[in-house]
């Protein structure tokens, strides 16, 4: 735990030796409660369930799980597998599996395989803290901030990566004003960013999703930063729904617009944008708010989870490894796939 | 009542010789209630507490109080002045009681008062059949139209302004694919606008409201329709939070911007959107939904109930006038001051 003062006193995640204690995000902001887990299995349902979201956090989670399988002498091929099913969509799952499986192919122990989780646990937390530096270096003294969605200690091994930017911008005195969109349909905004806040200290103000831009003409906010689900070859970025409104919003208001992310998330793979399917889910979530149906019975709904930002609209992407500007394919090859 | 096939059988307030029906909004989609009133007081009461809403509703909704008080013989000056403070900055509200007491002034009986009430309600639902006309025929066939917040028969004696472009673009086929954004805070979208094009058999599909650029995006909508609730002497359009928004993203993919309002939403008096202020409301609006608390203890928001949308980028401003393209100081004058 690090003091108050640095704004980081969170950590959704931790491991006790024999048993992974995870902070239930079901159910803030309204209770603080605490999921024991001392089987894979049990890990595994609490990453279905949404017990721990965030993919960085999840692939954490998933982890731990392994090293519970091993302590307990579970067979660990079926284990892996029945882990990487839990959110077959999050990227961090698998690259924290393979690295898992890969240290059980080279025969470690148990007591090994909770060193590389270890490991896997403290890379995250000090990518963050380096992409907090480097992110909060751009910005200005006395600037004003909003950010979308979690992207927070609750997200990741602690401090975040775009709440790691404002976290470090505000320590430093650079970040003065901090607004969260609520971001429906689920809330993470409103209910998960707010509370790591509040909880750290850091005063913020809730707007509602679509009052982003008249904020921006008030002349209150200087950056957008935000989180990403997928960096594509070009610089283009999959977030939470939202996000490519915002940046059109900031780039109309010539406030600047910056996307955080361990370099695992970029996909050099994928060439564009283009290439991201986007992920539709049910209707439902959008008929209802907190189980009360607010919707007449009969009515559809439209609900994509992600959307594209192309790069054009983005003026920094900040990964553990650097900053790029202006990012396109040239400056991303770069950076990530330098041969 | 008019007929299914012309999407239009709501009339949400209903004169019945010595009592007023008012459909309760604050129950949709709930439950369809209908509060009985038969006193001023009672009517002024409905206004305040949000049983009806919507500007050109509650001017009518008025109207017909200061009747149901002639009706019972009270003291009409005081009732004209507790009727105004129900809902202290709706323009349309001051209109309608500026227009009985005119009448009350020249001497107008109960019934003569009715009559004048009955014309109030009658020349709205003109309006808005005549504004659904002009904007339906700005629209090219196969159009899919995005529309923000409630502007139909529940906000009007009937038909609807943005949601009766709406209306009558479905009606003649121009109009195949209707969206609404949901509106948060208070979900006029969600609860009220889906419930009308539910109740009218008009297909429509709910989105977050940050996924309009992304549903932009995805080539579905060609006009965002919306109403107003203050158009100045430039052409700038103050209505609900979020419309600016919808705006910006509107130009950025060449997607056109029509706003829909009765030339008494026009104010010459204000000369730009800069002269006209927003309204800040409760934080309490964004931290809670549906009566459940969604944020931590110690949080705060911003919660500005309005934005303005800037002439310039407004492809059409529909009233019962006539339609004026890419609106500026000079045609709104032609237009709404042509001395």
């Amino acid at each position: 735990m690090t003091a108050l003062a640095d704004h980081d006193s969170i950590r959704a995640v931790q491991w006790r030796g024999d048993v992974l204690r995870l902070l239930d995000q079901r159910r803030l902001p309204a209770e603080e409660s605490w999921l024991e887990c001392r089987t894979a299995a049990h890990v595994r349902d609490a990453i279905a369930d949404l017990v721990v979201r965030g993919a960085p956090a999840i692939g954490i989670a998933a982890a731990w799980g392994v090293v519970l399988a091993a302590q307990t002498g579970e067979a660990l091929t079926p284990v892996l597998e029945h882990l990487r099913a839990a959110r077959p969509t999050a990227v961090n799952l698998m690259w924290a599996l393979d690295r898992m499986r890969a240290r059980i192919e080279a025969g470690a122990d148990a007591e090994a395989l909770q060193r590389e989780a270890q490991v896997i646990q403290d890379e995250d937390l000090a990518a963050n803290h380096r992409m907090g530096a480097l992110g909060a270096a751009l910005i200005d003294a006395g600037s004003g901030v909003l950010t979308h969605c979690n992207t927070g200690s609750l997200a990741t091994a602690g401090y975040g990566t775009a709440l790691g930017v404002i976290r470090a911008g505000v320590a430093e005195g650079r970040i003065e004003r901090v607004f969260a969109g609520e971001t429906r349909p689920w809330l993470q905004g409103a209910r998960l960013t707010m509370w790591e806040l509040v909880h750290d200290g850091i005063p913020a103000k809730l707007i509602a999703d679509s009052a982003a831009a008249h904020l921006m003409r008030s002349g209150q906010v200087q950056w957008v930063v935000i989180g990403a689900d997928r960096i594509a070859a070009n610089g283009d970025v999959a977030n939470k729904i939202g996000s490519y409104q915002l940046a059109i919003a900031a780039r109309h208001h010539g406030v600047k617009f910056m996307v955080v992310a361990p370099s695992t998330t970029v996909d050099m793979a994928t060439p564009s944008g283009e290439a991201i399917e986007i992920e539709m889910r049910d209707p439902n979530e959008l008929l209802s708010i907190a189980g009360v149906r607010t919707v007449i019975d009969g009515a559809s709904a439209w609900n994509p989870v992600f959307d594209v930002t192309p790069a054009s609209l983005i003026d920094a992407i900040v990964t553990e490894r650097g900053v790029i500007e202006r990012p396109d394919a040239e400056r991303m090859r770069a950076m990530f796939d330098p041969s």
